[in-house]
Order: C-alpha cells, then structure tokens, then sequence
C-alpha cells in the first residue's frame, strides 16, 4: 500500500462559517483502531445544527472535520485489531459525543479513524451509500421506532416528517407491524409514504391531529411537537427524534389532561445498525437516497437546510 | 331528618366571570347514589383554569357547581346502596371528567351527590379539611410522586413549586425515600422545605437547574417546564402535574440530545387515596392548609390566582 501523507478533508472552523476544504495528515491506526477509507459520508441536519452553534457542546472542539454518517474499506489495521481484514466493507456504528464527527475528525474527508468495536460488516447487496445513511439516520429511526417508541404488531403510528431518517422509520414501523399515518407539508411524499406502506397520508395538520394514534413520531421537530402530542390518543406517547428548530412551544394543558408522554431520543446502538443492515440486505427496507460527490458537501448542507433535499442525502467517492 | 328543599351554592356561569350565588334544589341519592353533606371543598387551581376557559371539554357544561375535591358526611343513601350509613365521613375520591365540579355539580355548596364506589371512609384523626385536599391534592401528588415518577428509595428527586400539590408531593417523595431538592421563588418557603425533610431549598433557578436528578416534579406549570428538564439527568425524567399556564417552551434540543422524557399527569385511583387517608392517619403526611368560609370561596379562589395561597386552601362549614 502505498501511502499518502495527506489527505482532502472539510473543516467546520467556527460557528456560522461554511465548511473550508482543507488538507490534513493523513491518519495513522493506533492501537485498536482502524483507518477506514470513506467511500461514502452521510449529510445530517445535526450537521447544520452544529454549524448554527445549537447544540451545547458538540461538536467537542474546533477546528473538526464533520460527518458522523461512514460506509468504507478497511485500509489499515492498528496492533492488536482482529476480526476484520485489509479491504473489508464496514460501516461505523454510532456513538454520539466521542464518535467521528462529534468528538473527533469525521467522514467528510478521504479516510477516518475508527475504534475496532465500532465496525459493522456491510452485508453483499447493501451499497456505499445505503451503508452510511444506515449508520446514523437509519439506526437511529430503528432505534426510535423499535426501542423507544415501542411499536409492535396493531400498533397505530404517526409519522411526521418523512425526510431522511421519517421515510426508515415509517418504513420500519411498517415493517414491526403498525398501522402507519404520515403527514409531511409536501405533497408530493404522498406517492412515497404510499410506496413505503403506510396507510394514510396528508398534508392536513388539522386531519392528523385527530387520528387518536398509540404513538407519534416527530422527525421534523420544526414547532410540529404540538401536533404530534395532539395527534397522539390520551395516554399515548410522543417520540422527539426531529429538533429542526431548538425549542418548540407546546400545551401543557394537552399534556397533563390527557396524560401524554413525550420522549426524546438520539442515536442508537450497535446491534440497530446491524438490524438496519439485515433489512437493507433483505430489500424490505429500500430508503429514498440521493447522491451527490465530496466536492458538492456544502452544496448538499445547503440543500438540507432549505428542505429540499430527498430522502437522505449521502456524499460518495 | 328534615328535608330542606333548597341548598345554597356557587354557581359558575361563564368563562371569564366571577361565581355566583344561588340556589338549587337540594340533590336527591337516585340507585347507587350517596347525598354528602359537604364539610369541605378544597379550592384548586384547576378551577381557576375552568373559569379562564383553558381547558377544552372541562367543565362539561355550564352552568356548573365547581369543587372537585369533597369531604363531608354521608347525608342520604340511594336505593341498593351498601357499605356505607347515614353519618358517617367520606372523602370522594376524584373521577375527574365525570366527577364533581367537572362533569357534574360539585363541592361548592350544601350538599353533593356521589356514586357510592367514589366514597372513601376518612380514618379517625383526619379532619375534614385534610380529608377534602387528600382528594385531589393529595391523591393526584401521590399518584405522580409514586406510579408517575416511580419515586424509591435513593432517587434523586427535584420538586418545583411548593405549593398545595408541591408541598405533598415532596412530603410522599421524601417518604418514600427519595432524596428531594426543592425550588420555588419565595424564599419564605425554605423553612416549609425543611420541615418536609428536603435535602435542600433554592430560590436560584440556576442552581436547581445544575442538580443532575433522576426525576424532576413540575407543579408550578408556569413557564417552568424548560427548567424542570434542564435539572434531570441525561436519560431522566419530568413529571408535569401543574398547568399554572396553558402552553410552556422547552428546548427539543436538551430533549433530544439528553434523552429526556417528559411524562403529564392528571388524577389519581381511589387506592391513591386510601394511601393518602393512612399517611395523613399516620402524621407523617401534614400539609399545609389554609381554610376559608363558604361564603369566601371567591376571594380564596382569587388569592389563588394571585398566588397568595399558602398551602392548600379548603372551604370549611
């Protein structure tokens, strides 16, 4: 192998500035890490949150090199690493404050450093890019779905949203055996939400709220926490995977009289991403993706910030 | 017993007005019903939001006799009545949207008509005003403290607002052998927090707000939600019992990030009120309560309002 000492990256440098392309050192696998080769880096509204200076203390410091989304090769092996081999597909698993991207240099840049027992094998049929968007935005919709929220077989399920991380997880709440009503602004997802299984779709904030559902998920968090609490039955449940917007006004009148519960969830756990992994092999789960190159990161940022992007957006090489 | 055909009351007419005096037809017990000679009416900031028209649905209909949390003596039974005999002391234990003062008259006159499976004897050594705020205040600040919360020996509790409910709820938190920071904004109140067995009182919202806890108490509902999730621990809860205003701002971002789980609480089983009943038997529950004449409901709703309440205050005869 032949080896380069430096390598094209994006700097996130301070608050409110667009990203700076950047060379860094190449990186070197200590101990119990990996250097993965990015094949592909998702982009996530966390990033523009992080841009915006949102979210107390995160990223850990600056200048950082963001993308916490990684599907790639394995290109070098630390000492003491087993278990996987020069050239294996692998997508890292999300782990939040000290994870690529958040406590450390990320994937928008040509190699990532990564701790062994984050790997997760790609299985054969799952591409680069479905690798990496299954990392944060699909684990973390499963998670939501599955763990938090609770949805099981007869469960009645609201969706609202259904940007990257809504469209898996209505798809999975379909998947778990729930009967799924979505409702997003833009009517042009009824095909999709359709395309996914769900049983309802509308653009009618008034028609969803009346839909008396066991569980709500917001996956925009753009002021929608109220509807969703208000589309959710008396003693139901609201899941917050969504924060577009930092705050959010809500009735607590709502709240307390009809004994709502909302719960905020982020991220996921090693063994979503390998359930999310097993769907996308199986083809049951087939999220909407668009592409663009690492050139284009900025320019896909952007695009997420004015809602215009579809599905999740993920940046291959 | 003479029968008197008429009984005074307060009746409220519509939103945004003051209660009126008037006169009704004594209450007649129909099958399974009880007539209770009132002995107390314990006043709520729940009717405060009523007479504002903050709560959608409640009160069912109107004109009403408001007064949900009753104490008195057992007046008249109905036919096929049992288990109970003229004279003896009952709390009602609250139904809420069917229940007195709510779906039908309430406490706020002579008499009122209960199903006969509401009633719970008051044990000897409760006296009438204790036995009316054990209804409501009492029961819905054990029922969040204890199956809400799920408050237990060693959880680090925070209890914000130390007023008819809060007061209760930090006493039941201590008792169950919770370790209970309190805040409320009137730094008198310290001396009440002590007595409560508190582990400390702070009127410095920032202070509070660094505490880490395992579940925190909302009973204040003014604003204070945002303050409540910022004293939790990441992955702990809030437990919303007061609605001191229709709407509250939170930061989704601390939901999400801190996975943070915000539950609303309203009511209480009539076995929360039992348990209520023994702990005030007992002693080791005595709130704080502030009486008023029937005549003066009004003003004590009104120094309620302004937040001049000390404890709970309950309308004695």
């Amino acid at each position: 192998m032949t080896r380069r000492t430096v390598m094209k990256a994006w700097h996130f440098v301070a608050t409110g500035e667009p990203l700076r392309p950047v060379e860094l050192p190449d990186p070197v696998a200590g101990p119990g890490q990996v250097v993965v080769d990015v094949r592909a880096a998702g982009l996530c509204h966390t990033d523009i949150s992080f841009m915006n200076g949102e979210v107390p203390g995160m990223p850990s410091h600056l200048p950082i090199v963001l993308g916490h989304e990684i599907a790639g090769v394995v290109a070098e092996l630390g000492a003491g690493v087993t278990g996987f081999a020069v050239g294996e597909r692998v997508g890292i698993a999300p782990v939040l404050h000290d994870g690529p991207g958040v406590g450390r240099d990320g994937g928008y840049a040509e190699r990532a450093l990564a701790q062994v027992d984050e790997l997760v094998p790609v299985p054969a049929g799952v591409d680069y890019a479905q690798a990496a968007a299954a990392t944060d935005a699909g684990a973390t919709a499963y998670h939501a779905v599955s763990a938090v929220g609770e949805v099981a077989g007869g469960s009645r399920v609201g969706v609202i949203g259904l940007g990257g991380l809504g469209q898996i997880g209505a798809r999975v709440a379909v998947l778990l055996g729930g009967e799924v009503h979505v409702t997003d602004v833009r009517a042009e997802l009824a095909t999709t939400a359709d395309l996914l299984g769900a049983a309802s779709f509308t653009t009618d904030a008034g028609r969803f709220a009346g839909l008396d559902l066991d569980v709500v998920f917001d996956f925009a968090g753009v002021g929608t926490t109220r509807l969703a609490l208000s589309a959710a039955r008396p003693g139901g449940r609201v899941v917050q995977v969504g924060a577009g917007r930092p705050e959010t006004t809500i009735s607590i009148v709502d709240l307390v009289v009809r004994r709502l519960e909302l719960r905020g969830t982020l991220g996921a756990t090693k063994e979503d991403l390998v359930a999310v992994y097993a769907l996308l092999a199986s083809g049951a789960l087939d999220p909407v993706i668009s592409t663009v190159g690492f050139d284009a990161i900025p320019d896909g940022l952007e695009r997420l910030r004015r809602g215009e992007a579809e599905g999740r957006t993920v940046a291959v090489r």
